[in-house]
């Protein structure tokens, strides 16, 4: 691997690291379609950049895939490396201190939506790639590179890729690097990620809104009844009030628990800097690592209802809407979720409430089994490059592709480049350079060491 | 008075009413500052056609108020009429059959925003002022027109005036004809109105939105911590949690609860047709009538938090508010109900949440003495116009001027033309024309029988 590529290079991969996050590619709604194409194209530009003679855009009902296979290594193993260039939303706007969409460097800091979420990653990958390559170009395994613009937004076309050509993903191994290190110096491979079950819930207690002088008293009143369904459906200790829930939970292992008690965890620190808030919340019982990667959630997202324009409006709204999602772990799927989440929300719903669930995306929790040969080869890259193998954590995020790349029996390393406090999701998003510099050279020696270089 | 006026003039009569209606003067926010002028300027000019010698466009902190006072006829009493050209705002503008500010005549009714509340009704009062004068052109009694622009908003222009100039208020009568019939066929005046408390409650429980995968199960939701308050607040079965509230209550009398004992009421109908909702909630042990017009109420008016765009965005929200309000009854302050208020959220709010509430205008509740003798001229000019007298009920809403209005110790005659289906503050509100004509009889008849003839 050329060890001065990073140095030698940053100038050029700053500038291009920035041209790839100064594009919109938002995929939830409709008024960036045109914004997630740009960013697939020029992807589909790098992946020509690095010589792979077979790249395709693929289309289906959504957002482009963007597929490239390196030049052929007879005899070297095969490596499916994951990623996606679209991005979250960027609301609330008025939050960020730069433009989400003009990325900013502040001290060392690449500020940016999609700057860690999950552009800086596939570009620290594509970048390494370039790095690995020796002298005369000759890169040192085989590499097929599968990004697509629907991971934010529950898209189906890279699923249905998968499930019409499973042989893409029969690899030697896979890599998904769209997660964070454990701590700052501490990088860190996933054993478990949680499912997701997204749902919009409506409410509708009223043919029409009604001035509350009127009928103040008597009139059911929407938001009034949708809030006190979703407090019936969990307590303010934080218990999920879904029948069967907890039950059917797989719990972590002894061993697991026990790594996770040994790792370095400074709670005050973490309420400051990363929560931002006051004090936790939760099940007081269960560890805030057993809270975040082991148990499921029930959150709301986002709610609205009535009048919420300047002023005041004296109305019993008929109406009322709240975005809601349950997180799943182990021994919970997708399915059972939506089953049970919809029986519990017709147990608390009044009699005089008309409702519907309407049921978005959702992905299966997962489990990784790191003692596969490749998780070593992993640990001794970062290393080597970062002075510290890689810990066994959880994460309590969702990445319902993740069972889909595993379909071809290789093992898959859930791993990355961002640190906690990045913010994903998040206004103000960053991500660290000195992180994207050293992925690059952690990745690159990661596809020279698989290689058997 | 010209008993033909209406027929004759019926179709000049509903074009200017529509032109009127047309005006979306909307008081609440910035949007239609000039409209709420233009409405101000249309009652200009219909004084100026009523042949007022004096007319006043009196400017403030806000909306003017119009003034004008008709040809003194010496010796006849003096008469206020009260009205306001302002209007509510028209959201969800998706639920109107006919833009709001389109009016169109369906079935002998018209609809557009105000038609009812309250531009139809000052729009009855200036032509029955017209219909009353004699073929000479001289009118019956004195009249003072006052019409603010802010009544919905909560401004102070009309509480200023009245307050520097008490003068205006020294006059025999008022008339504020804002309020409804009790029934189809049944005129009414009112003997109570509730007071209003008005707020905003904000609570943030973050200090940025957080991925929800990465930190739910522990992180403070402000989504579900506003929720939680709000429904802390009220019970289930209606009961507003604010210390000392229903204790603060002055009940109505027997002989008023009789009184409304033996009004035709079939709650089948109301709940159908009034309230449009499967069932009525609140407190069970009190009647509908009690429930709506003789205590205190907590609304959720509006509540916006996290994510609402389209698609799924997995935040936890930082932050969210919720617009509140209490109706009043006799015995309640808006200041005992904002002090009282403000407590009750310091109980129900959690320690990890930083909240604010800021309150908006409000009204301290009403009481009428409906024995005075302009009560029994009213009656008459209904009885011969509908064929029924006058039955005294209360109203849910407030008026926070009345009690101004009653500080020159003349009577106020709280009554008007509107129906219970009306749907004012709600989308498709609408004025009977049957009701628009009668209204112009009666209060024609009434102005010539307060004079004497």
């Amino acid at each position: 691997m050329d060890h001065d590529f990073v140095r030698r290079e940053e100038p050029r991969l700053l500038n291009e690291l920035i041209e790839f996050l100064s594009i919109p590619s938002i995929s939830t709604g409709t008024a960036h379609v045109a914004d997630c194409r740009r960013a697939a194209q020029w992807l589909v530009d790098q992946l020509f950049h690095l010589g792979c003679p077979t790249v395709q855009l693929i289309e289906g009902d959504g957002h482009p895939v963007v597929w490239g296979e390196s030049p052929a290594v007879p005899g070297a193993p095969t490596l499916l490396i994951y990623g996606h260039y679209d991005v979250q939303p960027v609301e609330p706007l008025d939050e960020w201190h730069s433009p989400p969409f003009t990325p900013s460097v502040r001290d060392g800091k690449l500020y940016a939506r999609g700057a860690i979420d999950d552009k800086g990653q596939v570009f620290a990958l594509l970048k390494a790639y370039e790095a690995s390559r020796d002298s005369e170009g000759n890169p040192p395994i085989n590499v097929r590179f599968l990004f697509e613009g629907e991971e934010e937004c529950g898209g189906r076309v890279v699923f249905d890729l998968l499930a019409a050509e499973p042989e893409r993903t029969q690899v030697d191994a896979v890599i998904v690097a769209d997660m964070s290190y454990y701590a700052p110096g501490w990088p860190a491979v996933y054993t478990a990620l949680r499912g997701l079950c997204y749902a919009e819930l409506h409410v509708r207690t009223l043919q029409r809104d009604l001035h509350s002088g009127s009928y103040g008293g008597v009139a059911p009143n929407a938001i009034e009844t949708i809030c006190r369904m979703l407090m019936d459906l969990k307590s303010a200790s934080g218990k999920i009030r879904v029948p069967k829930l907890y039950k059917s939970v797989e719990a972590p292992t002894k061993a697991e628990k026990k790594g996770w008690a040994s790792l370095p965890f400074d709670e005050e620190e973490y309420l400051r800097d990363e929560v931002t808030a006051k004090a936790l919340t939760g099940l007081e019982d269960y560890s805030i690592f057993e809270r975040t990667w082991a148990l499921p959630t029930f959150e709301i997202h986002g709610i609205r209802g009535g009048f919420v324009g300047e002023g005041a409006k004296t109305v019993i709204p008929a109406a009322a809407t709240a975005k809601i999602s349950m997180r799943l772990v182990p021994g919970l799927t997708v399915e059972f979720a939506r089953k049970q989440l919809e029986k519990a929300i017709a147990k608390v719903a009044p009699d005089y409430a008309d409702w519907e669930i309407v049921f978005h995306h959702g992905g299966d929790p997962v489990q990784v089994d790191v003692t596969h040969e490749a998780f070593r080869t992993l640990d001794r890259a970062f290393e080597e490059v970062v002075g510290r193998p890689t810990v066994a954590v959880r994460a309590g995020g969702s990445i319902p592709i993740v069972p889909e790349l595993a379909r071809g029996g290789a093992p898959v390393l859930l791993t990355g480049i961002g640190l906690p406090d990045d913010g994903l999701h998040s206004p103000n998003e960053k991500v660290d350079l000195q992180q994207v510099w050293d992925g690059i050279r952690v990745f690159g020696r990661f596809f020279e060491m698989l290689g058997g270089k």
